[in-house]
């Protein structure tokens, strides 16, 4: 019997479910899990003689050692209970985190017992064939040649975005060690010194063919700064985006760049790279014969969600090369915002045209009439995708697999022998796909930045693949109801008529129109024109919408915040606190304003009836948060007046 | 009621065991772990109104949903089932690998639902506590003082590796930016430049708190190579054990320093690294005036289990800070053998004297009378262990935990600040603990290379250290059973009578005298003087105990295999070349033979009475194996004669 292409899925059936609905089947297929493992084990050699009998579990101690393991079972059970953070409910709403899917804990549960190591194939047969698939995967998505491309998981997107970073230095150096070495220079000499250090990615990788066919490509990768050490000086600047993950500053100490050699690129009102100034740092860069090292940009900022306009990266690269014949590196982090590609994609796994997107969610059902993701231009970013160097993805963010599972796609394979720890050979003699999964098998441990990995890493992932299609009728369906749950909860905010409490009333502020599912808001008190009040009263909010006023368990309502701050974004917060009613002055004298911030990831307030009262208990909620604040406030008002800095006007 | 300090712990009560023998207790626990999260979940806000309720349960793409899942699983089954390696079992003595315990198990599935992740304490209020909790058990285990030191985990030893040299690498060139910045540099002007560049960790550690008592900590970090970008020059040489791990030439690759700045340290016969040239060349770098950016030394290698002699390198580091006023970074890289610390310590986690130390292992029974370990040298090396800078350890290897989980431990948590994406602060303020459990809190994302990392490895982590002690009545007991099988296994195969298979005969060699309990052996034929061929025959032998010829369920025996080559290990292997009857010009010829590998960790055979029984079997399975491979190399002999190099005379 075969399946039929495209599954009628139905999201409730995905998850646990915030009441457990799922209990029975996830109890079930956990139990099914463990009996497989057990009988494997158990059918293993059937004739050997038991090694531990029913008399050596009657010993004392036997039992003794059981009831310890009970008894710590007990009390981690009790710890977790006690103080982790309901990230299943649609009361959360903050960090990039959710309930996650059914299939993949299972799918976890069920590989860790035989516990595969991916860092080589011997210790892995079954699991290092289904990460190299799941990465396959996420590289089609995105529109590279699967025959071209690889990908991988990671512990996470910050190694993700070391890989990326690891690969564009390493391959920055090798066009200068090609010109030092003389059964290889010929292969550069037509190129200018500039030139030289500012070599199309794809120009690179076609000389690493070359310098294998040679013999010659191992003594010359020794050349590189993978044998050399680093020269700063050599490797030209790293152009991030100015909201920078810190794990570019993590990466530029790591990877020994230096963080002084990171040019920010300033973001434009929606927190997206500004694409004007893009442009002119680059080609100011090139003409003052400066290198660049890299170019990053990101796909789903962990601050606002910003999607940066990878289109114009593209075009830029592009005019870079015809103008100047010179060229850089382009990584993508889409750690945040990268699966939110499946949403662009047909049953077919191609691109539906941004004209009948809109109609095409509908007829899928995942996106009501009043609602439409995305605007052209972040639409745009997705398509422009199949042209970056690499991309960082995390299916533990909006892949719904628990943590951790980070990932990595590379448009070129060939790239990987520049940091490979086997001996490189000639791709030629491989080029057959058999051939290029073998060769795939042994490497992995040494073709990546990590050693050791769980092989139930890549069971999760392959399982959630498996079951959700990486298009409309698969993840799609998914992190639509995300979305659709997002705009509908900016639009109730912004219509939100003032909260009173006491001599006072609050206004809800949004910050309108994400590029994705993450809304950020304040409540301002009305007439307060001082902005480190405003701050204060969020940050006090924030608390009591946390854990950290106590147990997060019996608290309402979840969300997190963040700072946005001068010194990272430069004047773009000014709009949002104008548009909060704060003046310039004000905005100058604290530039920094702290919001609440919530990644909306449920997929439980899709349908309208359920998010019309999960809004009734929401503002309820408000109310009575404010009304908290304001008691404290009053009451610290009367105790210790003056010390701190007021909440409330 | 209290529990007894020292738990009577019996080691078949650990393991879901080699025929499932602790079924029963593991589904009730794993059931108990999934019902307490349902619970946990449904009681949550109770009264909220159901949003999916049984009627929506009852929709066709419902239960097609759920269908499909279990149809993924029952894939997933069946692909585990089919190609898993059964490391659960003493059939299995191959790769440094064995049965995990349940009770890590089990947590890591209690945790996992919760889904929590330690990158920041929000995401993770219980287990990044219980990460903290584990990582101290360890940095205590090796005698460093809690309060001073912090140990965290990281996805790998190869990652805590890196760690280790990106500390190492930044406090190398602190001193330099201390020397240039005009409110700082008094600090070091009584240092000779050379000094400057070698100066000993702790008293840089102690610049850091100056500087940050003078409030000038973070401009001089940006003047350090993390700020301007590494100078390889300027860092000195890396000393690495000739055996290089691969995680270290990676290390040097990513980190910026140059592979061409490794120095190998060679080794001696017993493939731990000469003292006497580790002398030699660390005096001879001095003297040239020529930096150490870290001393990097392996307690337990993976291809033979070598322990370095750390007291060695401590004692050295002394002398050349008496005889030079230079010093240097010691990282050692206890991934394989750290856990067997605890062999070494008594009850109250105090090293027990050598002398006592074997009566102490009697008398608590888990070692027999003709069995010691270790030897004197590698119980200095532990006891040595509290005076280096940092220590790469892990769970995941004799931990008994399942993939992944490395850990490192740094002696002087100061060192933090070096690397830390936090604002740095001065330590003074928060020198009492409480205070340092809440510094340390916010602090996994922004202090360690990692960014998400699972919460439930830590549960899983924090549960096998409260079950097990890192003492002889703990973790000792579980270790001290694969040492006993290791030698008793070596004495076996040293006393094995030749094995007759037609007119060949075939006798076993092995590397006498491991540190730890990893064998090698290999067959050699009797009268064959070809390396090549024996090397041909031993990896042959290895295909057919492995994965490589089939499906490894069905195999009767596993191991795994590793080659022992001139170019990392000098002319070390020549001894055992030599022990096997081969002569010297043979060995200069091929300089590399190919060996049998086998950790030898399960539990199951540290009975007298079982491992005779598993010898018996074992004896057969050399049998049939060595007679299939003759029988394989007359039939090819036969079919294509003279193409490939022979196994047998």
């Amino acid at each position: 019997m075969t399946k039929p292409l495209h599954p009628n899925l139905n999201v409730d059936a995905l998850f646990l479910g915030p009441k457990s609905e799922n209990a029975v089947f996830f109890r079930e297929m956990m139990d099914y899990a463990v009996s497989e493992h057990m009988h494997w084990r158990s059918g293993f050699h059937p004739g050997d003689s038991a090694l531990i009998t029913s008399v050596d579990r009657y010993e004392h101690n036997y039992r003794e050692t059981l009831y310890r393991t009970e008894g710590i079972l007990n009390q981690l059970s009790a710890k977790l209970k006690n103080t982790s953070i309901p990230f299943f409910s649609p009361r959360y709403l903050g960090h990039i985190n959710s309930d996650t899917l059914m299939v993949s804990n299972l799918a976890y549960v069920m590989a860790m017992m035989y516990n595969p190591n991916n860092c080589s194939y011997e210790a892995s047969p079954t699991t290092t064939e289904l990460e190299l698939e799941s990465g396959l995967d996420l590289c089609r998505m995105f529109g590279y040649d699967p025959q071209q491309s690889w990908g991988h998981i990671t512990s996470g997107g910050t190694v993700a975005n070391y890989e990326g970073l690891w690969v564009a230095r390493n391959l920055k150096t090798l066009s200068f060690a090609i010109s030092q070495h003389p059964r290889a220079k010929d292969l550069v000499s037509h190129k200018t010194p500039k030139q030289l250090m500012n070599m199309p990615t794809a120009e690179v990788l076609d000389l690493i063919s070359e310098l294998q066919q040679r013999g010659i490509f191992e003594e010359i990768r020794d050349m590189t700064c993978r044998g050399t050490g680093v020269k700063p000086e050599t490797l030209g600047k790293l152009l991030v985006p100015q909201s920078k993950h810190y794990s570019w500053m993590k990466a530029a100490d790591i990877f020994g760049i230096g963080q002084e050699n990171i040019i920010p690129l300033p973001v434009n009102e929606n927190y997206q790279t500004d694409v004007t100034q893009m442009r002119k740092i680059t080609f100011d860069l090139i003409e003052q014969g400066e290198s660049i090292l890299a170019m990053i940009a990101v796909v789903g900022t962990t601050e606002v969600g910003a999607i940066d306009r990878i289109d114009e990266v593209i075009a830029l690269r592009q005019e870079c090369e015809e103008r100047y014949g010179e060229s850089f590196y382009i990584h993508v982090d889409a750690a945040y915002a990268g699966y939110a590609c499946a949403m662009l994609l047909n049953e077919q796994g191609e691109f539906v045209e941004y004209d009948e997107l809109a109609s095409h969610h509908r007829s899928m059902g995942i996106m009501s009439e009043n609602i439409s993701w995305p605007k052209p231009e972040v639409y745009k970013s997705f398509k422009a995708l199949k042209e970056v160097d690499s991309i960082t993805v995390d299916p533990h963010k909006v892949g719904f697999i628990q943590y951790t599972a980070g990932a990595i796609c590379m448009k070129d394979k060939r790239i990987l022998d520049l940091i490979s720890s086997r001996a490189a050979y000639v791709f030629e003699e491989h080029n057959d796909q058999t051939n290029s999964a073998a060769r795939n098998r042994g490497m992995l441990g040494s073709s990546i930045m990590e050693g050791s990995k769980a092989g139930a890493t890549a069971a999760a992932l392959w399982a959630a693949h498996r079951l959700l299609p990486l298009n409309i009728s698969g993840y799609g369906k998914v992190i639509a109801a995300g979305i659709v749950t997002a705009q509908r909860l900016l639009n109730k905010l912004a219509n939100l008529p003032p909260i009173e409490v006491g001599k006072h009333r609050f206004e809800a502020h949004i910050m309108p129109s994400p590029d994705f599912h993450m809304i950020n808001f304040t409540f301002k008190e009305i007439g307060n024109e001082n902005l480190n009040n405003h701050n204060a009263l969020n940050k006090r909010l924030y608390e009591l919408c946390s854990y950290s006023t106590g147990r997060a368990y019996t608290n309402d309502f979840l969300t997190s915040s963040t700072t946005l701050d001068y010194k990272e974004y430069g004047d773009t917060p000014w709009h949002y606190a104008e548009k909060c009613g704060f003046s310039r002055s004000e905005w100058e004298k604290v530039r920094r304003i702290y919001v609440l911030r919530a990644a909306v990831m449920t997929y439980c307030l899709r349908n309208e009836e359920h998010f019309e009262e999960f809004w009734q208990q929401l503002q309820t909620i408000f109310v009575k948060k404010l009304n908290q604040l304001v008691d404290e406030e009053e009451k610290k008002a009367w105790l210790i007046s003056g010390i701190d800095v007021p909440f409330i006007g």
